[in-house]
C-alpha cells in the first residue's frame, strides 16, 4: 500500500507527459495528468502538425504551376485563409480527442488544471487549489518561445504560436531568426502569396547543418522571391500611422510590413512551476536539470522532452518517456539514446540529415570522403521549375562508415528516417554502393555516388 | 596488336549496352556501338522516363481535388495530352542526346544502324552490309512487349510502345495483364480521364507481390473508379461498326471500349540477330543464356539486360555491364549480384518493396514476425482523400534480420531505395527500433512498430 494519492503524477499533456502517463496507467499504475490547455503539447497544438498541414497548404500554387508543363490549363485559383484555419483547428481537435482517450483507456486520470509542484511529493491543482501527494512526478511542461523581451515593440510582433490563428493573412511579413523554425514559416507565408522577408544576424540560415544545405536552401528560396537578410537584426518596432509596422533594422534601414514574427529560440516554461518549493534544480536558460535517466537532484521528481532542453524534438519526448518507463516501472534502466537522430526541416525545398556535417566530420576524422550530387529532379524536366535537388554523404574513410547524410530536395524528410537506420546500424559506402538502384527516383542517387567528389584530409580539402 | 577492327562492339544502345560501350571505351578500348534506332533503349525511350513523367500527369487532377480541403478554390482544368505528349518527346530527345554525348565523349563509335551477329567475333551492319570483326561482342539488344498474336484481333491493341505515342487520348480503354506495366498505365490513363478496365487472369494483380500490397492497391484503384476483373481474360477483339473496339471476355461478356492495352509479358529481342550464324544458344522463353559473368556459351560473345531475361529492370542492366567492365578489362572478376533488388510500381498509390513477401518469408523460416502499420496520410486528412497508407516488415524471428520491406503509398518508390541498404546489409529489427522518429513523416511508422501484429510459425498465423 502506498501513502501518495498516486503512483505517478504527470504535469504536461504534451508528447512526452501523455506517453508516459498511458504507458503507465496501462500498467496499472494509479496515474494522474494535468494540463492546463489541451492535450498534445506544441507538436499537435502549435507546432508539427498545424506547421505541416500549412505546409500542404502553401505548396498547392506550385503544384496548379507546374501542371502547365504536362498539358494542364489550370483555371484561376484563390486562397482562404479562414478555410486553412478552420481545417486545421478541426483536425487538431480530432487528434486532441484521441489524445485524452488514449489517457482515458489506459485508465489515467485527467486533471484540467495548471498544476505546480509544492515539494518532493507534491502538486497544488491550482483551479481547485486542492494538494495532491505522488510517489513519482513527472515535469513535461516543454517550452514556449523566447519574446525578445528585450526589443523594443515587441509586444507589436506575433511567435509562431500566434501564426497558427492569424485573423488574416498579411500581406507583408518580416520573420526574424535563422533556425527551422523561421525558415519554415518564410516558406510557408511565401507559398500562401504573402510578400516575405526573414532577417537573421548569423552569417547563413540554419546553423550546425551542412553547409550546402544551408547555402542551397537560401538559394532556393531567394530564387522564389523570398528576401533574406543576413547579418543583420531587428533594432525596434513601432507601429506606423497607416497601421503597417516599421521595423528598424542595423543594417538594411527600415523596413515597412504588415506582420513582424519572432522566432528567436525558445524556452523552457519553468517560470511559477513550484521548483523552488520542491527543491528541482534548473540551469542558467531555465531547463530542468536531468541525469542520464531523466531524473532530476529530486530523486521523486522526473523531467522530460523540451522542458530538459536537451534535444527538443517530440519523437525524443517520446523515447525519454519510454526509457521512463523501462527504468521506473519494468526494473530494465534504460538511459534515452540522443545520438544519430535524423531530423527535417519542412521548408520548401526540404531538409532531411542525420549525422555529422561535412564541417563537423572533418573536424573529428583525418579524413573524410565527400559524395556529393546536385542535379534537377525529374518532374522539374516538364515543369520548367527551376530546382534542384542536392544529395551528400559524408564518410570516415578510415573504416567507410557513413557518418552523414544530407538532402535537400523532395521528400527528403522522409528519405531521411531511412537514412537514419542506416547510420544508426553503422552502414558502410560499400554497403550503400551493393545496393541496387530503384529507377525512377531521387533517392537512386544515394547508391551510385560510387566516386567521392572529393575528399577532407586534416581539415583540407584534396 | 590485335588482329579485330574494335575491341568490343555492342549490338544495342540501352541501358546496359551504352553504360558498357562508354566505360570500355573511356579505358581507351576501340568501341563500337551499334543501335536501329534511338539510343536510351526501353527505360528512355518507351519505359521508364516517360511512363514516370505520364504518372506526374495522371496525378495533377489529384492536386486540385486536394487543394480544396486546404483552403484553395480551383478554377476548372483542361488536359491536353498532344501537349504532355510532345514535352515527353521533347525531354527524351534531350536524354538521348546525353547519351549519345557520354558515348561520344568517351571515344565510342556510335553506328546508327542493326546490327546482327555473323560469327563468333563478327558483325554484320545491316545498312550498309559491311562486316566488322571485334575481339568481345556484347548483345544487348533488350526486349518487347509480346505480341500475343495467338489473340484474334490482337492486331486491332496497342502496346506500352504505342501507349506513349497515342494520336488521341482514348475515352475508354481496356488493359489486359496483371504486372506492374499493365497496373502503372491503369492508373496513368484513368488520372488522366480515361474510362479504365483492367482484365486479368489471375487471382490478384501483381503475383508475387506481398499479398498486403495487391490487394490493398487493388481495393484503391477500385475506390478511385478503376474497374478490375481479376480471374478472366480476352478471347477476341472486334472493330465494331461505330469504330469502337467489341472485346468478348472469358467471365465478363463483351465490353465496348475505344481501345486495348496488351500488357502481357516481354520477349526478348533475339529474332533474326544471328545468334545461330555464331553458335550462341538460348532458352525456350528466346533469351540469351549466360553464366555468372554474363558470358554466352561463345566465349567471346557477352550478353546484358533485359535479352538475357534474369531481371527485367535498368539498374540491373547498368550493374550487370559494370560487372563485365571489372570481369573482362579490370582483371576482377564480379558477377552481377542479383540478391534483394528493391523495386517500385508507380501506380497511384505507389508500391516500394524489397526482400521477401510474407508468404515467401513464411515458407522459407520456421517463424516470422509480421510488422503492419495502416494509416491514413496526414494530407489526407484535411484534403479529406480516401487513401491509406500501408507498412509492412517481415522479420526473421530467429536472427531479427528485416528480410522484407514493402510499401503502399505516396514516395514508396523513394522508401524502398534506402530501405534497401538496410536489408543488403542485414540490418536487423532492433537496429530500426534504435532509431529515433523524424516527425512528421510517413516513413517514422517503420521504426516505430514496436510490437509484431502477428507471428508466422511453421507456415501458421499466431
Amino acid at each position: 500500500m502506498t501513502q501518495f494519492d498516486y503512483d505517478l503524477f504527470v504535469i504536461g499533456g504534451g508528447s512526452g507527459g501523455v506517453r508516459s502517463a498511458r504507458l503507465a496507467a496501462a500498467m496499472g499504475k494509479k496515474v494522474a495528468i494535468a494540463e492546463e490547455y489541451r492535450f498534445g503539447g506544441t507538436c499537435v497544438i502549435r507546432g508539427c502538425v498545424p506547421k505541416k498541414l500549412f505546409v500542404y497548404a502553401s505548396q498547392f500554387h506550385e503544384h496548379f504551376e507546374d501542371a502547365a508543363g504536362f498539358g494542364w490549363t489550370v483555371g484561376e485559383s484563390r486562397f482562404n485563409w479562414h478555410a486553412l484555419v478552420a481545417a486545421k483547428d478541426k483536425e487538431i481537435d480530432r487528434l486532441e480527442g484521441l489524445y485524452r482517450k488514449g489517457l482515458e483507456g489506459a485508465g489515467a486520470e485527467i486533471l484540467q488544471t495548471r498544476a505546480e509542484l509544492t515539494g518532493p511529493h507534491s502538486v497544488r491543482l491550482v483551479s481547485s487549489g486542492r494538494e495532491v501527494t505522488a510517489e513519482r512526478i513527472i515535469i513535461a511542461v516543454g517550452g514556449a518561445p523566447n519574446p525578445h523581451a528585450s526589443l523594443s515593440g515587441h509586444d507589436l510582433c506575433i511567435s509562431s504560436n500566434e501564426a497558427f490563428h492569424l485573423e488574416n493573412l498579411p500581406r507583408s511579413i518580416l520573420i526574424a531568426g535563422g533556425g527551422y523554425i523561421a525558415v519554415e514559416f518564410a516558406n510557408i507565408f511565401h507559398g500562401l502569396g504573402v510578400e516575405t522577408t526573414l532577417i537573421y544576424r548569423g552569417a547563413e540560415i540554419l546553423s550546425r547543418f551542412d553547409q550546402d544545405m544551408r547555402r542551397g536552401l537560401h538559394e532556393a528560396m531567394e530564387a522564389k522571391g523570398i528576401r533574406i537578410l543576413c547579418h543583420d537584426h531587428i533594432q525596434k518596432v513601432e507601429k506606423s500611422p497607416a497601421g503597417n509596422l516599421q521595423v528598424e533594422t542595423m543594417n538594411n534601414g527600415v523596413l515597412v510590413v504588415e506582420q513582424v514574427m519572432l522566432a528567436l529560440g525558445r524556452d523552457p516554461n519553468t517560470t511559477g512551476l513550484g521548483l523552488e518549493a520542491a527543491g528541482v534544480e534548473i540551469n542558467e536558460r531555465g531547463a530542468v536539470i536531468v541525469d542520464r535517466y531523466s531524473r532530476t537532484n529530486v530523486p521523486s521528481i522526473f523531467a522530460l522532452g523540451d522542458v530538459t532542453d536537451r534535444v527538443q524534438l517530440t519523437p525524443v519526448a517520446i523515447h525519454e518517456a519510454m526509457c521512463f518507463i523501462e527504468t521506473e516501472y519494468k526494473n530494465n534502466p534504460t538511459s534515452p539514446d540522443h545520438e544519430l537522430i535524423a531530423t527535417a526541416v519542412f521548408s520548401q525545398p526540404e531538409i532531411g540529415t542525420v549525422g555529422m556535417s561535412e564541417e563537423q566530420a572533418a573536424k573529428k576524422f583525418e579524413e573524410i570522403e565527400v559524395y556529393r550530387a546536385q542535379f534537377r529532379p525529374m518532374k522539374a524536366t516538364l515543369s520548367g521549375r527551376a530546382e534542384k535537388m542536392i544529395m551528400k554523404l559524408i564518410v570516415n574513410a578510415a573504416d567507410r562508415k557513413v557518418v552523414g547524410a544530407h538532402i535537400l530536395g523532395h521528400d527528403a524528410g522522409e528519405m531521411a528516417q531511412l537514412l537514419g537506420i542506416t547510420l544508426k546500424a553503422g552502414c558502410t559506402k560499400d554497403e550503400f554502393d551493393r545496393t541496387m538502384a530503384v529507377h525512377p527516383t531521387a533517392a537512386e542517387e544515394l547508391v551510385t555516388m560510387y566516386n567521392p567528389t572529393y575528399r577532407v584530409r586534416n581539415g583540407e580539402r584534396v
